[in-house]
């Protein structure tokens, strides 16, 4: 077989190992918790379905396949729940290191591209990076609200933590924001989040 | 909240139940089988890393949204494995009822969208939808190959079988299916299909 295609299929299956990341949030109707996988198919088709509420126009079809490999260097560097002060420092350091290793299994084009889209992602300075981000964001915020703020109660998050991360929804998709907040607020009311 | 956001939103939630929607396909590593939304997100990111391959000229952007969506009639109507000769018949009768409740959720115009798009995949007439479906057959194809062919052992399938499925690969990528002929061959001689 042709090198380059034996690269290829060689990070096909090695992506495979993402099924196995799990992360903080369950699956609705209080279900097991939910994969890096499972979370990225998630974030690509909202994507698609919601992108008449990004604020700026966006190449959607970029947005969908950031969402599809964002958290592909999370097979290295496992996941890092969004409220967890001291993993979070570390974070950039062993995500760098992951897209190496991880990257470096394609063909040199395709690991540039990927590592590109990877690291605009992670900048949050296009419209692009920012939709996704609103994505990252709601879609665990719309499980979590499914199953009665469960996630919150078990790491005891609070309000304020909750809003510095999702009031960056807000660059990406203000209608969007506003139906965050709602559904904290109802949370806040409720007690699953503490003030 | 605005009509036409809810709808989405619960169309979003909807959706989850993917997640729960178990194959007969096993991880790699000899792990636990692979569920429709992780097979569906595998599918995305094989079809744009390997779309050089595809033997026409495709909108990836179509085959990629194609690939995510296209298992989410078997929320309602199950996963029916793909050499279960009795399971096959009433496939699409399934899948049809299936359709029209699920994406009726939706706002009308994205309801006809969706349903379209899968009925163009199911329907095998454009380059996007030949290629989506070379991917539904390489995806697992590459798992199982990873695992000395457990699946098909598990299942007793033939060689027969496996060429009626893989051969439609040919209509998508004449490369892929090339690879796809090679590994079984090499799973023939090993005794993992019977012949």
């Amino acid at each position: 077989m042709d090198e380059r295609l034996k690269k290829q299929l060689d990070f096909a299956l090695e992506i495979d190992k993402e099924k196995n990341i799990f992360r903080q949030t369950h699956l609705s109707g209080h279900g097991r918790n939910e994969n890096d996988a499972e979370h990225a198919w998630h974030m690509a088709i909202m994507a698609y379905l919601l992108r008449e509420y990004s604020n700026e126009e966006i190449d959607i079809s970029k947005v969908m396949l950031m969402c599809l490999i964002h958290d592909i260097v999370e097979i290295e560097a496992g996941d890092t729940y969004a409220y967890d002060a001291e993993n979070l420092k570390s974070q950039k350091a062993r995500e760098d290191a992951a897209k190496e290793k991880l990257y470096s299994i394609l063909p040199k084009d395709q690991k540039d591209e990927f590592i590109a889209l990877f690291d605009e992602f992670e900048e949050y300075q296009t419209p692009e990076a920012r939709f996704a981000h609103a994505m990252d964001n709601l879609q665990p915020l719309l499980l979590n609200n499914s199953n009665n703020g469960g996630d919150w109660k078990e790491h005891q998050v609070t309000a304020k933590q909750v809003y510095e991360r999702q009031s960056k929804t807000k660059l990406g998709s203000q209608t969007l924001f506003e139906v965050s907040d709602h559904i904290i607020q109802s949370h806040i009311k409720k007690g699953n989040l503490k003030e």
